[in-house]
């Protein structure tokens, strides 16, 4: 079948390749219709490695998708051939120590799409774990469906954040993530959100949504804003989506008595952070990766018309058009949100 | 100043009242704009008394309302002469072990208003404890302002609920609780909220909302509602706010694995519970007593038109048209839930 | 092989049986040493079923036990032979959607030893998932690995009840369920636990533990020894260990502000709740089913001396003589705790 | 009265001063008894400041104090005179918005005993708040009951870091607030815990108690520590007590999957914290800032016998002793715990 292939660093194209898929009693094979195109994609495309995982054969990209059934496995209960669908990409050992506690995403032998050496999903069809594949709401299209999977980044964020009724959140970072985050934040019970971002034309999409407010990152201007919103207490919840120290360090400034520090973007190089200053207003930070158990949740919201990802989408390419898809996204155009790849 | 006594069950009037109110360092004084009618004023209306609680002397009924601060103490900082307030009517020792632990709702010290031998608010003017008058946002109306005292109460439950983003909740009873118990819910996070009652004519406010979904009380239809919604899997959260044994064990019925069941409803004699069926799915029982900092909460859910009371006000009354909204309230018509009474 | 065989309702006999048992990769094949009666088996026994579990083929007894391991899977990687071991024995589909959340316990699919129409493990050898096997520190003898499932209930009961450094905890009900239950709360940070019965013969053994406090279940007697241990503050927690309605009545008027019941006892029938008693404590009320990632926990407490279930082991009979063991099980002579099987 | 007296850094002395202190209400007068040094009053002693709090005016030193009540305020019910008691150091304003939450620790305008310009409790008598008094049990002497300040400190730790039954604890640093903390987390639940201290002589009082295991700060040592008692799992609870940037990452490594880091030690400067490690475990990072309705634990943990802070106490001055007191505390010998002032 047809498929995008990352064969080394800069090197992509669509091209035949065969999977030796069987589907299993508790799988379902699933035609591809709508892929969004992820930074981690980017990533690999461009430097050909993220930390330790390094792409040393061809792989197949993409594990933002949505799709419908074709065939299921024998003992499928909730899908039906014709169900359209999401996927969660990542494929635990349910039996491992990690996943019979709850958190399956830490199992150290989950098998990831488009994580090498596993091959994405950017291709004709594939196979997966009824288990880990979702039915979407009639009023999702599926360019929609595409984006259930950052949107369940923002729900595990603010799942863990522990949102309370009315909270005030400050959201660093006006990217994919941060603006799952941000929609999310309110989804789940904020009642404004602060967003900050030093490129001011991200911002703009943020003012799409109501009681979102954005900001542009000088110190001087969120510390006013936050005046204005919180009375000056501070956010309930400091989420961070840059990875960055000095917006790291903003958020610790910001951050009200008992409030909690969300640490998504991944910096770098080991962040300096001003321990007694949290120590002083006995601040929580967590830290989360990826998603668990949050997909249905994410469906709910968003089948409910209560979190619209639909503003996120900036542009649409075939599959055909897939090359010049990973090229723009390679600019980082900072008007742009999610590239969304349309398979059908 | 002039004020609505209740003499004893069933005697209530405007008359003037002399009240020995000294402002002290950390209180305002406030002029009262409007001000709801609770199910308890009704109560000690009618019958003269709650449980212990005995009216035995004249009493100002009253607890839920805004006003205007005529007047502050020296060290009261945020609010000033003219803040449009509201008010926490329950005035606890804060030094309780109870108040320290931050539930000071529990304190057995607590005065509260219109709760024999307290006065209430529903007279000319208050003395108040400045750390429980809370300024209304801009956009909200007195009359609005007076309903923000019931809304702490769904406020309070849809946090001991620890409201989950996308989950479902089932509300059992169209009241005033029950309303301000759902729209918190869904404001708290929740993706649908079902509603049900025995009266249909009390669902009709309910069908206003977004993603309320209002059921008559009728076994088949909730059973039916349930597996449509939640696919069978039952309610994340049911709130009960019927106090009804029947009601309960419906609850108790659709409730999901590991879901939450809050009692509001202060049932009249002990109530069956079916253990064993909590137990098949490890619910957790959770019971609440009116609010404790949730007014703020509250405030900042309403400000920002996510929490939208304008619908449960069914009929305001002049100050002077008080005894006439007493006995309109103590009719119970379904159709109407809140009756506010404006005094300027 | 030998087993001990429950054919209906009263007639229990050791004889052969074969079992067609191969071992997966992902198993364990272990010879039983010691098995402990629990009452679940004493009631199969006596009335050959519980509740809608009925026992209508032979079904070999017994799921409280410990062994040494004889025979790897391939994929085994925590265990080897010579292993000992004592077992988790209710197996989950993992991948469930309660298994996925953490709480495989309510998995509807769990297959649980001797609960019809499962196979026990009263017998000379099981195969079961090495990843319910836990390897047995070596401080304990194999009669206590016996009684770590039981323990696994009272360290559930701890963790769910969020036991807080120094609580004081009432545990209702004194047999086996409510001693593993009181000494898990005092291994779990409890300064002082009460625990009571009708039967004082029960009490004996529970006066041989440090800061576990015996006393019969008299209204008057409890209420006395609530006065003087919590300065008549209540208890932070209250575990029901019996099922009973007056004994729950008992802990609900025994029960702080903002305290924690947790029923672990089935009653038979719905029991009557005073929830205005509870509200106005703010009550939480956990409800619990036998145990969801506790066995570890256990094994550590156990192991580090700090949980001894030693003088719970009142009586230890051979193989032979199981027959005579239920016999004396079934008289339920209160001041027999746990009797065990040792098997070899 | 007599009071031991920082006049300026480095200069103490003990001689007379006058103190106005009106006995309210609610207070209690308490003679005291004995007081151990902190290494906040050391530090004042040799620096004259702990960051913006500065000794400007001669301060008494000492808060970590317990005595015997000898008159009463009109309302004071739970003490007497001739009461033994301890005292909690910190008076805030019990309705600010955060002591109404429950971290009253946090409000802005607590007064703390030795922290400038607030005198302290190292002199004959003091006037107090009951409701900061707490009453000793019987079976603790005045010495151990100076202890109850810094052991509160272990409780707040390990209260926060929500010990679960069994777990595995890392405790950096064996000074003061490391041990109390060490017997904090096995009283609240843990089965082992290991401390460590670059000072090999600071280990010794942590060999003297059960399931605690010391061990030298190298990182070979900390690793085959960590592999031995959590078959490398790696440690739910890391308690820092250093504030070293070097221990903190020590500790980074060796924590469990959602594991909970709680930074105690106050570092001098911003510590660089590999964020990406805490996020592949989802580690959660809590601080915590002296305590908050922790002493009743530590004292019914204490008066059972569960804590025992006997072995910490390494030597007993004379009040007439306390300049050279302060002088050997100065001195840092890593074989001594708390130095105590015995007044009486």
């Amino acid at each position: 079948m047809k498929a995008v292939v990352l064969d080394k660093k800069g090197v992509i194209s669509i091209r035949d390749m065969e999977f030796h898929e069987t589907l299993g009693a508790q799988d379902v094979r699933v035609d591809i219709h709508a892929v969004g195109i992820c930074g981690s994609d980017v990533h690999y495309y461009k430097e050909g490695a993220i930390g330790p995982f390094i792409v040393k054969e061809p792989m197949v990209l993409g594990h933002e998708a949505s799709g419908i059934v074709t065939e299921i496995g024998s003992e499928v209960k909730h899908l039906k051939v014709g169900s359209r669908v999401c996927f969660e990409p990542g494929i635990p050992d349910w039996s491992s120590d990690e996943s019979r506690h709850g958190y399956y995403n830490l199992d150290p032998a989950v098998r990831f799409w488009a994580t090498p050496p596993i091959h994405g999903c950017l291709r004709e069809s594939v196979v997966h774990p009824a288990a880990l594949t979702y039915e979407l709401p009639a009023s999702l299209s599926m360019e929609e469906g595409a984006l259930v999977e950052p949107v369940a980044i923002g729900i595990h964020a603010a799942e863990v954040a522990d949102v309370k009724p009315g909270d005030y959140a400050l959201v660093l970072g006006c990217g994919t993530i941060g603006l799952v985050t941000a929609v999310s934040a309110l989804a789940a019970g904020c009642s404004t959100v602060v967003i900050t971002d030093k490129l001011h034309e991200k911002l703009a999409v943020a003012r799409l949504y109501k009681n979102l407010i954005a900001v542009e990152a000088e110190d001087a201007l969120v510390r006013e804003k936050k005046a204005e919103i919180t009375r000056n207490r501070g956010f309930d919840i400091v989420f961070d989506a840059t990875g960055n120290s000095h917006a790291i360090a903003q958020g610790i400034e910001h951050i009200a008595p008992h409030g909690r520090l969300i640490l998504i973007g991944m910096p770098s190089a080991p962040v300096p952070i001003d321990i007694v200053r949290l120590q002083m207003k006995e601040v929580t930070l967590k830290t989360i990766f990826r998603y668990a158990n949050d997909f249905s949740r994410a469906l709910q919201l968003m089948g409910a018309g209560i979190l619209d990802v639909k503003p996120m989408i900036s542009k649409i390419f075939t599959f055909d058009q897939s090359v010049e898809a990973f090229e723009l996204a390679a600019k980082q155009d900072p008007r742009l949100v999610k590239i969304l790849i349309s398979c059908r």
